[in-house]
């Protein structure tokens, strides 16, 4: 081997510093990927983890969620973060893991449509926690039917990626079932755009059918009621879709499946696929391949041709009745709610495939009329002075003329808090042609108008640009849909935004007239001579008549 | 155990569905996190990740790189990729590991600057090639002063997250040492800012030791010659600097240390803690805590003290002599090879800190004068016509006025290809007021000028915003250093403008009075009846005249 200089080092002294990297070392270090890279995200992050946990256990096990969280401040810098639910419970064996072991999850191996899809988030949470102040996530939980609760500590051993977990014992708890979860962290409790107020609201309004408590650390309480008592039909697991699979997947499938022949595997490993597809995948791939050849014994070159047949031989669209979106009805319920609107268009539109995996897009628009006008039009087209609105709901999320649009996006109706620059749904947005609509749009910006989009995708795997969760990923087939849904809305909108001008237009001119009615009654009176009640009549017929003629559809 | 409606399900069931997710089915699944999200990224990926590797390991060894890069069509849509090294080579135990498992590697717990930092990347690419074509890496490498070369085949078994291994054979290699991994994957081959071709021109611009040579899948045949010989020198491996510590990973190193007592373990686990800065930090932190307090033995509110401790004593900033730029010279000698320009300013900013982790900025511009002025101001500030410049580089990065500038980001000497506009590079060259300087500058938009801008982050711990490292997080004391970087260079570039726009407004007039002088001298001459060589001498003296009073300094 050859004298090195000082400072370089050979191959084998390389080899020597080669090691394993645990999964939760990785992302402790690399925590601003699971969106812990600063105090005030940490807040809302843990929030979102536990909340969307909590969502997806009551929806499981057919429970109406019923969710509070409790955030107080410790120390300057030092809060407790508590999210409790009415969930199922977690069975005690399984609370170390789940809470305490990064990648561990019930969902990341099935094509359903969850919210939590990583088994990372609350583990994070967890780490996070523990990194910032030395202090263990604690949590208690009661499964449906057991007479005491659970209640331990639990943290991640980072290096191993395993859970460490102390104190634990049996208490008696006055809640029937659920788990409540408690971090000490630093954080930053802030207002506004990112907060954990703005994040529930938007939960609340993507998902009618659950309950919100929230106490934060100024003394805020705010409740968010249920508005529907009807929950989600629960989520429907699929298989992929055959022209979903890649080479190399289809290659680990004949490997793995426990099906004798082909035709079984193909038939029982993928959706839509009957013995009749089956067979003519087969026979289209050739190379000798049989309906009873054995999988495991399938060359390279034959899955080849196999994958080959796949892609020719035609398989109807993926199912579709997988995907839960929140729907027209609900959505406009929890945007009447949570919105402080005039009128309100929504669309949920048909499923649609990207890369085998089916998916929906909703998109909504409210749209608030500037103040001075006080027009109103109710379903019969006639003009009523508006009642001011109520504003009993104090804390909705008011729109502004001239202000750019605000925009709210889900995803698995969990709201996306962050990265809205880097988002598909963003960029649909901003692509679509707000002028042609009768809206101001700067050059590459959000319309100018007193409107909130609420963007709403479901899917069986939503494609995130990062482990945080905050944006979706540009798929076209994804992209295409976000656009036709959007500009759906924005034809309505613009219909109802052009009835309106037309509207008030008629209204303006018609006050107008009545108000000079009564002098062209005297004028008339001077000149024809008439009597005070024939003057009346005249006035009367000529006001029918404009009303007529004028008559606003 | 209450009754279930059908399709929902109780915790013990949801318990029966709870599993570990092994991270490379997890990257598996999430592809475009590490950079996979279609087949024109993945070429360019597969590249990046093996040629990053190849520049370390050379580095480190102290060898000067000389990299080649092959790509051939091999079917429609399917490509096989080469890259090959003259670096140290791999230990033939260490080969399987180091392509066949995600999060192997060396360069992940130290603290020291270098272009991997996680271990995924290579083994992601072989995961991709596996799952498109179902072919494994195919890897040979001899190790510097070893008679033979390893070949063999690895493919990460993604249910385990672990190496498997097929072929393996000792063969004779006519390179002295080196590695070179051969994939077969889906691909898409393109041109432009996205391609493998820009991509090692910029790699090529930040590593002026290194040689590059590419054959393409269409016949291209480019080579990028080394322009220095003189190595960076060797990355040196820095301790954490106790105020970049957070009070859990204290807890956590107060628990794994070998020091035997407080006093030596806060001097022997950070940097820039000596005896005296230890002992005042123990003393400060009081709570019974000594210099002979054991650290396994120290409790939560202890550790506490400790931490809140480190943060008040004073203790010298990070060292900084881990950090290797690419220098002012040799950062001009990339940008005059690979970027047609007129003139260059360049900038390596003071090593700065954030978090505790050391980093440090360069900034270039590039400037191309409008074709048409062929005006050039040589050291000493005369005029002379720009002799057109030679086109002998017919690759160059080419510059257009009136265009948005030309943003080259560069991580650790790595090209950022992806991402632009998630990245904090980005965000500094958008947020520095560019019409301040003479420029024009749409709102929110890149300059538009002839003009390249380099930006390089040098980093013992680059914080990037995905697994893909694409884009550079924004940490408000990077942000603060890239604007002032930028500054810097933009002032200078004014500077230069300015001067260039008198001296072209002097050598205006000057051509246009000298135009006229002949026509004054005759008319002198007419006037006051001077002979020949009297009108001569006069226009001769007025020229002088001119010539010092307009004295272009």
């Amino acid at each position: 081997m050859s004298k090195q200089e000082p400072g370089y080092i050979t191959a084998a002294e390389m080899a020597g510093r080669q090691r394993e990297i645990s999964v939760a070392e990785f992302f402790l270090k690399n925590r601003h990927l699971l969106g812990f890279d600063s105090q005030a995200k940490a807040l809302l992050t843990t929030v979102k983890e536990a909340v969307d946990n909590a969502l997806d256990a009551c929806e499981e096990a057919g429970i109406l969620p019923d969710i509070r969280v409790r955030v107080v401040e410790l120390d300057q810098h030092i809060y407790r973060v508590a999210v409790e639910d009415n969930g199922p419970g977690i069975l005690e064996n399984q609370i170390a893991r789940i809470f305490g072991k990064l990648l561990y999850g019930s969902k990341f191996h099935k094509l359903a449509q969850s919210r939590g899809q990583q088994g990372m988030g609350i583990s994070a949470a967890g780490m996070y926690a523990q990194l910032t102040t030395g202090k263990s996530l604690h949590v208690t939980s009661r499964v449906k039917g057991e007479r005491t609760a659970t209640e331990l500590y639990v943290s991640v051993d980072t290096t191993r990626n395993r859970p460490r977990m102390h104190g634990k014992k049996r208490i008696k708890w006055d809640r029937p079932h659920g788990t409540l979860i408690e971090a000490e962290m630093e954080g930053r409790y802030q207002k506004g755009a990112h907060s954990i107020e703005m994040y529930l609201k938007q939960t609340a309004l993507a998902n009618p059918h659950a309950r919100f408590r929230f106490d934060g650390p100024h003394g805020e309480a705010i409740a968010w009621r249920r508005k529907t008592r009807d929950l989600p039909p629960p989520p429907v697991e699929i298989k992929p879709h055959p022209r979903g699979v890649e080479l190399g997947r289809l290659i680990q499938m004949l490997n793995a499946t426990t099906s004798r022949n082909l035709l079984k595997f193909l038939q029982s490993e993928f959706s839509r696929v009957g013995p009749k597809t089956a067979r003519e995948i087969i026979a289209t791939a050739g190379r000798n391949l049989s309906e009873r050849s054995l999988p495991k014994r399938i060359a390279h070159a034959q899955a080849n041709a196999l994958y080959r047949a796949i892609r020719k031989v035609p398989v109807s669209a993926p199912r579709t009745d997988c995907l839960v979106p929140i729907g027209e009805t609900r959505l406009l319920e929890g945007m009447k709610k949570e919105i402080d609107a005039d009128f309100r268009i929504v669309r949920t539109r048909p499923p649609a495939v990207y890369r085998g995996n089916p998916f929906q897009v909703e998109v909504g628009i409210a749209w608030a009329r500037p103040g001075g006008v006080g027009l109103a039009v109710d379903k019969k087209g006639h003009i009523t002075k508006a009642a001011r609105r109520k504003r009993d709901n104090a804390g909705a999320i008011a729109l502004q003329a001239d202000e750019p649009a605000q925009l709210l996006r889900f995803a698995n109706r969990v709201p996306l808090m962050y990265e809205q620059g880097g988002c598909a749904i963003t960029h649909a947005v901003l692509q679509t042609n707000w002028k042609h609509y009768g809206l101001k749009q700067p050059k590459g910006a959000l319309p100018l108008a007193p409107m909130a989009i609420i963007v709403h995708l479901a899917s069986v795997w939503v494609p995130f640009t990062s482990e945080a969760k905050e944006a979706i990923a540009e798929y076209p087939e994804i992209e295409k849909e976000l656009k036709l849904g959007l500009q759906e809305c924005a034809r309505r909108l613009a219909e109802q935004l052009q009835r309106e001008t037309r509207l008030q237009h008629e209204y303006d001119k018609r006050s107008h007239i009545e108000t000079y009615l009564p002098h062209v009654g005297i004028a008339l009176q001077e000149i024809l001579r008439l009597s005070d009640k024939q003057r009346d009549r005249a006035v009367r017929k000529l006001d029918d008549t404009l009303h007529k003629t004028r008559k606003i559809q």
